[in-house]
């Protein structure tokens, strides 16, 4: 899905103004097939990236940060001031969510499971921009007087529940994940008289080529703006894939596992 | 909540125009006071039934009736062959539904729990306007081909899952009742891949006096054609009311329970 490659040489058709050799370049379209060395595309499923941005990040854009968008803007006007909270606080996507609220001066109160160096994490969050960060026990207590206009779950289950009773009344929340593989459940009452709005996000379930395209100019602007460099990265070999997934099965990560492919 | 009574006098500063009496009138305010022989009222918080609408369904007009134009209105743009589903469909609400459905050219799917007179039960709701009248087990298969824009449920639990599922894609599901006392619950892939809409609605929570009167203009010109003429009822004295509730908490009830209060 998301990886970022270096053009070789062009084809004869494509114009010398849109890409050059040595550009670096992610993928458009979807399922493009990003897990190879070597591939003739046509050039208008590929987005060139400027030189000043770091290779790993690059690598990282074409999802998580335009998904981080669309969320704060499809779903409710957010002004300067609004509140939002969301789970899952520090995936790449929340992290992505902290850094776009916080440029746009939106309060975002963001629910972190405990763990091991929870102290860093909060930390490292409030550093790009978050507001406030607590655990899911605390969300009763600690979110009482936000009334988030915008709710963002990637976990489900109990999480999601609380969330929604943390919204203010005519608040949204947005599905976009299901981490705990629970179902989201909220009770008739609470849908009724608090008049909420449950939606679900899937970047994939639209984003033509051009629509992507658009999203990643905006993202590139705020990157050059220093949004999304807060991700760590641990580099495997494509070979290595196995040791990868590992990595990427351990609880609790705090960095992007990325392959790395020679030729 | 609801009630029909008859004015007896005005007082000095109310207009003619406005009320006469002998007049049937309705409450427009909440928690009125309808269980008692007589009371001093404003104007202003009563509506006037004309005379040609019976007695016992003009004390049925004030929630049920307005509920379903809401639900019909207020959450998805429905045109003529639009479809939609519903559970509890013989309920009075789902009564009115399937009739302000019909009115406008508009497909019902109707599911009614089985009973011991199921099919008298969907005998009735075809001759007021259903499309097709199903049970709960049948919806997945019966429900397949039907892809409704817009679901409403009053039922919660696996009821409202059920609905949730036969949605189109964008589809929008209202929660307005919770017969089953059970939570909503919709997986995350079905709320982000087939995008829905999840909503609730109480008409309590937004009738003022005013928006509530133009809901009843409404109400009375399609009365007046024919609809809402369905209930039946059953009548209690109001000394009778442990009677009454016994009624009601009666399962696969058929008709209101109405108390008549004598002065």
């Amino acid at each position: 899905m998301e990886g970022v490659g270096v053009v070789k040489a062009l084809g004869a058709e494509v114009r010398a103004s849109d890409l050059a050799p040595g550009d670096r370049v992610v993928p458009l379209d979807p399922m493009l097939g990003t897990w190879r060395s070597l591939a003739a595309l046509p050039a208008a499923s590929l987005y060139r990236i400027p030189e000043c941005l770091p290779e790993l990040p690059a690598a990282c854009l074409t999802i998580n940060p335009p998904t981080a968008l669309c969320l704060l803007e499809r779903f409710v006007d957010l002004e300067e001031g609004s509140v939002i909270v969301q789970n899952g606080a520090n995936s790449a996507i929340g992290k992505a969510v902290v850094e776009v609220a916080a440029s746009r001066g939106i309060k975002t109160l963001n629910i972190v499971r405990d763990r091991p160096n929870w102290d860093d994490v909060a930390e490292r969050l409030t550093a790009i921009g978050a507001t406030a960060v607590i655990r899911p026990e605390e969300a009763k207590a600690a979110g009482a007087g936000w009334k988030p206009a915008l709710g963002l779950d990637c976990v489900g289950g109990e999480s999601a529940t609380a969330i929604a009773k943390l919204l203010r009344p005519g608040g949204t929340m947005v599905t976009y994940g299901a981490m705990s593989l629970k179902p989201i459940s909220i009770s008739a009452p609470l849908l009724i008289f608090k008049d909420l709005r449950i939606r679900g996000f899937a970047l994939s379930k639209e984003s033509t080529p051009d629509l992507k395209a658009k999203l990643l100019d905006r993202v590139i602007t705020l990157a050059q703006k220093g949004l999304f460099a807060s991700s760590r990265f641990e580099e495997f070999a494509l070979e290595d894939y196995q040791e990868a997934l590992q990595f990427c099965e351990r609880g609790f990560r705090d960095s992007k596992a990325i392959l790395r492919i020679s030729h």
